[in-house]
């Protein structure tokens, strides 16, 4: 349980590409960050959703993996040294006095910070739980996403979900275990291509799939044995179980955040497109989390986005300073602060 | 001399970082583009004014200089095979009775396209002119930049510049022909490895230097015979010259475009931050030529405008059609456009 009180000039709530990027911009503006993430380690949704898939559209970069881009960013602000706080949330957030906010996570640690930048992503990712009375009893026999496939291996796994993940993982893990894929309707928020591969395995038997809901729950020797799903047209069969993989999708919470006073849109945080101010002066919203006229979620927007809010912050933790734009191709204090010799 | 008229939906001037990635902006929302610059090669300020030196704020990339983002972005932009017109600049743009615009270059290449994108930088790259009174009527013999070093080969040439270009072309044609580097003082702004091979040439008298500026001309026959070069103490001489290569660096015009009768703010076009339009629908502006509240002047910023003129320009080149925000991570429409498998 981290605790004890930190006094910042910014903490940044995110790290996912966004927020590593915030990060080094507020770097280059001589602002130390601290960065907050529910997750274990860096990378955000780029690590969580995407950590083997390539991304094409970084400029300069033909493809990354999720993974390489998030040790890319992790590169580039390591001259800037930010303390990373994983694994908590921010619960609370409350102007003081002086101007600063007061911000505490879900382990305790408090900051006292002059700007806060919500670089949230979709929120906190949480994936979406399965629910059907006494599943808590079997939390052992549930898996929210497959760490090791050989842990399936052999089994009776039954595979919960519509999109990329849940076909995915279905189709993976049909080489080794006995799958079967549950969805509520014939119809999938997930790739064609990969639609089809899971159709593929089906019509050759490597797999099943079958529409339907969780309704139930059997026990057999103090285990899950089998769930009771309920077909469309309402009749109710066993289905034997070993291992419920539910990948229903994340479920990103915004949390505390839809909280805090700020403008929002459609759980968007409205923000403008000089600083990527919220309509709390010293909130700034970057990335996904933002809208604004003409916002598109993509990671290489939210760079721009990352670069205007920390000038806006500049602004306030150096008031009365001039902030002229310095590039780092020819500024030999942005050379000092980068560490390199230019 | 490119001559014709080519129909095509995009437009791009500039072939620097952000003129090539608007090409692939557009190329993901199947816009196919043409892209013309006034330089023989594409980066425009990225090659011209710091192809060696090292850039450290483009998000993900630690360190690239400007030769090597260009030759990244030239990859990147390979699937869209985008045709590249070098060595022109856009002298007309006309609206057309059906929207679309007319657009003629200084070769003479013609286009209809029905959007236009303005991605000058700082203007066209122009070579600075040597500027002496009857200079004009010596055309033949006054060049620069050295397309042919065989046209020097024998020659009196004298080399005007402090740059590295000037240097290195002085020390380049000592080989071949009788070379006078002149500068107006003994210091040079180019790289002192450089500097210090000029130096050792002039000591094998290999080629020579000498302090002073071009004051007047000599003719003999109706051709340039000779100089006139006022040295600091102001005493005269003449120098015997066939040709004058004249290398004072690159002087960025905005040329015409200040006459397209769009909406300007300090010589920059005014832009909104949605798609970034100017004042005339169907031509947009992005990068270091445009402005709007909390414009920046880096290259990081002009992707992201370019990304969502993209989708202005997909509004007009595919009207009615609903435009999707598809990411390059999972959507097989893309990655078909990009040539990948996923």
């Amino acid at each position: 349980m981290e605790q004890g009180l930190t006094e910042t000039d910014a903490l940044v709530v995110g790290a996912g590409p966004v927020g590593l990027f915030q990060v080094f911009q507020l770097g280059l503006q001589e602002i130390r960050a601290h960065v907050v993430d529910s997750l274990p380690y860096a990378g955000g949704q780029c690590v969580e959703l995407y950590g083997d898939k390539p991304i094409y559209d970084i400029p300069g970069i033909s493809v990354a993996t999720g993974r390489e881009l998030t040790e890319r960013l992790l590169q580039q602000v390591e001259p800037f040294s930010p303390t990373l706080h994983f694994n908590q949330v921010v619960s609370e957030v409350e102007r003081q006095a002086d101007g600063r906010f007061r911000v505490a996570t879900s382990q305790g640690t408090q900051f006292l910070t002059k700007t806060l930048f919500i670089a949230a992503g979709v929120g906190a990712f949480q994936p979406r739980m399965l629910k059907v009375d006494g599943i808590e009893k079997f939390a052992s026999q549930v898996a929210y996403r497959v760490e090791d496939p050989a842990q399936f291996a052999g089994r009776d796994v039954l595979v919960l979900g519509d999109e990329d993940p849940a076909l995915q993982a279905a189709c993976d893990l049909a080489a080794t275990a006995r799958v079967t894929l549950l969805h509520r309707r014939d119809g999938f928020r997930a790739d064609p291509s990969r639609v089809a591969a899971m159709r593929e395995l089906v019509a050759q038997g490597r797999m099943q799939f079958k529409v339907g809901q969780v309704t139930g729950l059997r026990e057999a020797g103090g285990r899950l044995a089998a769930v009771e799903v309920a077909a469309p047209d309402a009749t109710v069969s066993a289905l034997p179980t070993d291992v419920v993989l539910v990948m229903l999708g994340i479920s990103p919470k915004l949390g505390p955040i839809a909280d805090w006073g700020l403008d929002l849109e459609r759980k968007q945080l409205k923000v403008d497109t000089e600083q990527f101010s919220t309509s709390v002066p010293g909130i700034f919203a970057v990335g996904d989390i933002n809208t604004y006229p003409g916002k598109k979620k993509l990671i290489l927007c939210g760079f721009h986005e990352a670069t205007l809010a920390a000038f806006g912050a500049a602004a306030i933790v150096f008031p009365g300073k001039e902030i002229h734009l310095q590039y780092t191709t020819t500024s030999t204090k942005l050379h000092r602060l980068l560490g390199v010799s230019g």
